[in-house]
C-alpha cells in the first residue's frame, strides 16, 4: 500500500514552486491566488477514468498525464486564453505501486510547463476501480479577445488549424493491431496518445480578433461545429473535398474499411481549433499564422442560414448536424 | 442508456440562472466570470468516488449531491471564505436511471443554494465502474481576511466549533445496523450524511480576525490539528474531559466497544472547524458566536512549544500526532 505522506510530499515536488501571486500552493486547505487585474477568468473541469478514456495497454502514465492535462488546456486554448493554474483530484487504485503516482505526475508537469500552466494543489483518494484523474484549470483572458461559440454569421469562413481525424485513426490502430509505415504509424499514435492543445493559436486569433467563434474539435466536426452553429443560430456548409485528410488516415480507413471523411468528421478527440472568421479577413488570418511560424489554417467551408450542419461533395449533399463521436456513455460531454 | 442531450439540458435547468459577473455559464468551452476587485481566490478540488466514500445502499442520491458540494465548501470555509462559484465533472454509470442524475444535481442545487454558491458548468462522463462525483469550488476572501494553518502560537486556545465523532458513529451505526433511539439515530446519521459546512463561523472568525489558524475536521482531531502544528511548528494539547461528545457518541462506542475519544478524535468527517484563537480574545469569540445566533466554540485544549499533539487525561498523557481516520486507499487526502 503506498505511503500517503510520502506521495504527497513527492508530487509537491515534482509541481514545483507556485509563483508570487499565489498564497498558498500545496498544503493548506485551498489554493489561494491573486487574480490579474483586468482579465476575466477561464475555467474548466474534465475527468478521465480508466476503461473509458484510456487504456493502460495502450499509454503509458507519462502520456497519460501530458493528456489528462492537455485536455483541459485545450478548453481554455478553445476561449481564445492563457491558462495559468490547475489542481488533481487523482484516484489512484491501492493495487498500484506509487512510482506509477509519479511518473503520472511527472508527465503532467511536463505539459504544464510547456504551456506555462502551475500545477497548484490537489487531492489524491483511493480509487480501487479503476484510475481517475479530474482535473481542473483557470485561465485567464482579456474581456475584448474572449472568443466563444456563438458569434458565427452567414458568409463566414471555417477553418480548422490541422489535419484531421488522426486521433480517430490512432485508436482504430491500436484497437485492431493494425500495421502501418513507421512515420504514419508515429504520427496517428502521437494525435491519439499526445495531443498538444492549440494555445498559441488560439491566443493568436484571440489577440488579432482573427475569429468569430471558436471550438475545440473534440468531439469530431460534425458535432463541434454543429455547437458552433446552435449557438451562433446558423446553419454551415462543409466542402468534402476541403477536408483535411492526412495519408496516414486514408491507409487507416482503408484497412478498417471506414469512409477517411468519417474519421475526419466524426472522429473524436483530435483537439484542434475550429474557427469561423469574416471573408475579409482570409489574408489576415493566412499572414498572422506564417508571422506566429504555425501551419496555414484549413478552410473546410462556410457558415450559412440555417440551422444544419451540410456535407457537400460533388456527387450528393447530406446532414451530418451533431453525429460526431458519441461520448455517452462512454465519453466526455459538456454541460458548461 | 440516458439521453445526452436530454440530461445536460435538464442539468442546466436544475442549475438556474448565473450571475451577472458570470460571462458564460452553461454551454460554452469553459465558464466565464469577473473575479472581485480586492478579493482573492480560494480554489479546491474533491473527487468522491463509489464504494470508497459512499455507499448507496446508505444514502440517497440527493443527500450525496448535497455531501459532494459540502465537502468542498467546508474547504472554503475553513479559509475563512465566501464560496462563489461550482463546476461538477460527474461520472454516471450508464446502467443507472438518468433521472439519478438529476436528483444528484437536485440536492447539489440545494445545498449551493444554502451557501450562496453557483453551479455554472461542468462535464458529464460515463463511468461503468461505478459513479464518481468531482466538484471544484471557487471562493473569495479579502487578503487581510485569510485564515491559514500556519499561525497558531504557543499559549493559543484550541476550540472545535460542535461535538465531535458524529460522522464516524453514524458510519459505524450504518455499518453494523446497530440500533438507537430515533433522535440520536438522526442526529448521527445527518452529521455521517448530511453534513453542514460551516461557512458562517469561519466568515465569523475571519471578520472578527478571531482566529490565529483554522482547519476544517475531515480527518479527526488528531489528524488535523497536527496539520496545524506542522504548518505553524508547534504542538499541541488536548484536554480529554473538554472534547465535546454527544450520548449519542458514546452509545455507539459502547455498543461497538470503542472508546468514545478514539471516535471523537480519529473520527473523519465531522467538518466541523477547528481555530486556534489568542487566550485574550476569549471573551471576544465566545459574544461573537452568541451574537451571530452559533453555538459556543469548545474549547479542547492549548498549543504549546514542541511537535506533537498530545491527549491529556486524569490518569495519563499519550501522543496522538497524526493518527486520525486514514483516508488512504480508502479516501481523501489533501495535496494542496
Amino acid at each position: 500500500m503506498p505511503n500517503e505522506r510520502e506521495l504527497i510530499a513527492k508530487l509537491g515536488q515534482i509541481f514545483g514552486k507556485a509563483p508570487k501571486q499565489v498564497l498558498c500552493g500545496i498544503g493548506d486547505d485551498t489554493a489561494v491566488f491573486w487574480p490579474d487585474e483586468e482579465y476575466i477568468l477561464l475555467w474548466t473541469i474534465d475527468s478521465l477514468i480508466e476503461g473509458v478514456h484510456f487504456d493502460l495497454s495502450h499509454t503509458s502514465l507519462k502520456l497519460l498525464g501530458r493528456k489528462a492535462l492537455a485536455v483541459n488546456l485545450s478548453d481554455i486554448a478553445a476561449m481564445g486564453g492563457e491558462p495559468q493554474y490547475a489542481l488533481l483530484a487523482l484516484g489512484w487504485p491501492p493495487q498500484r505501486d506509487l512510482q506509477g503516482a509519479l511518473e503520472l505526475a511527472a508527465g503532467m508537469q511536463e505539459m504544464a510547463r510547456e504551456y506555462g500552466t502551475v500545477l497548484i494543489g490537489g487531492d489524491t483518494v483511493g480509487s480501487p476501480q479503476g484510475l481517475t484523474i479530474s482535473l481542473t484549470v483557470l485561465g485567464r483572458v482579456k474581456p475584448t479577445e474572449l472568443l466563444r461559440r456563438n458569434g458565427a454569421k452567414a458568409g463566414d469562413l471555417i477553418y480548422v488549424t490541422g489535419p484531421l481525424g488522426q486521433a480517430a485513426a490512432g485508436l482504430e490502430l491500436l484497437r485492431h493491431k493494425l500495421e502501418l509505415p513507421e512515420e504514419d504509424k508515429n504520427l496517428v499514435l502521437q494525435s491519439f496518445l499526445d495531443p498538444q492543445p492549440e494555445v498559441v493559436a488560439g491566443r493568436l486569433l484571440a489577440r488579432h480578433q482573427l475569429a468569430t467563434s471558436l471550438i475545440d474539435l473534440s468531439d469530431g466536426v460534425a458535432s463541434d461545429l454543429y455547437q458552433i452553429c446552435l449557438s451562433s443560430q446558423t446553419g454551415a456548409v462543409v466542402e468534402a473535398e476541403r477536408v483535411p485528410i492526412t495519408e496516414a488516415v486514408k491507409m487507416v480507413a482503408a484497412l478498417t474499411a471506414q469512409d477517411p471523411l468519417d474519421l475526419a468528421l466524426k472522429g473524436g478527440e483530435d483537439y484542434r481549433l475550429l474557427f469561423t472568421s469574416a471573408p475579409d479577413k482570409k489574408t489576415e488570418v493566412k499572414k498572422c499564422f506564417a508571422q506566429a511560424n504555425l501551419p496555414e489554417p484549413c478552410c473546410i467551408g462556410r457558415i450559412i442560414s440555417g440551422k444544419e450542419v451540410r456535407l457537400r461533395s460533388a456527387s450528393r449533399e447530406v446532414e451530418i448536424s451533431g453525429t460526431g463521436f458519441d461520448h455517452f456513455p462512454s465519453g466526455a460531454s459538456r454541460i458548461g
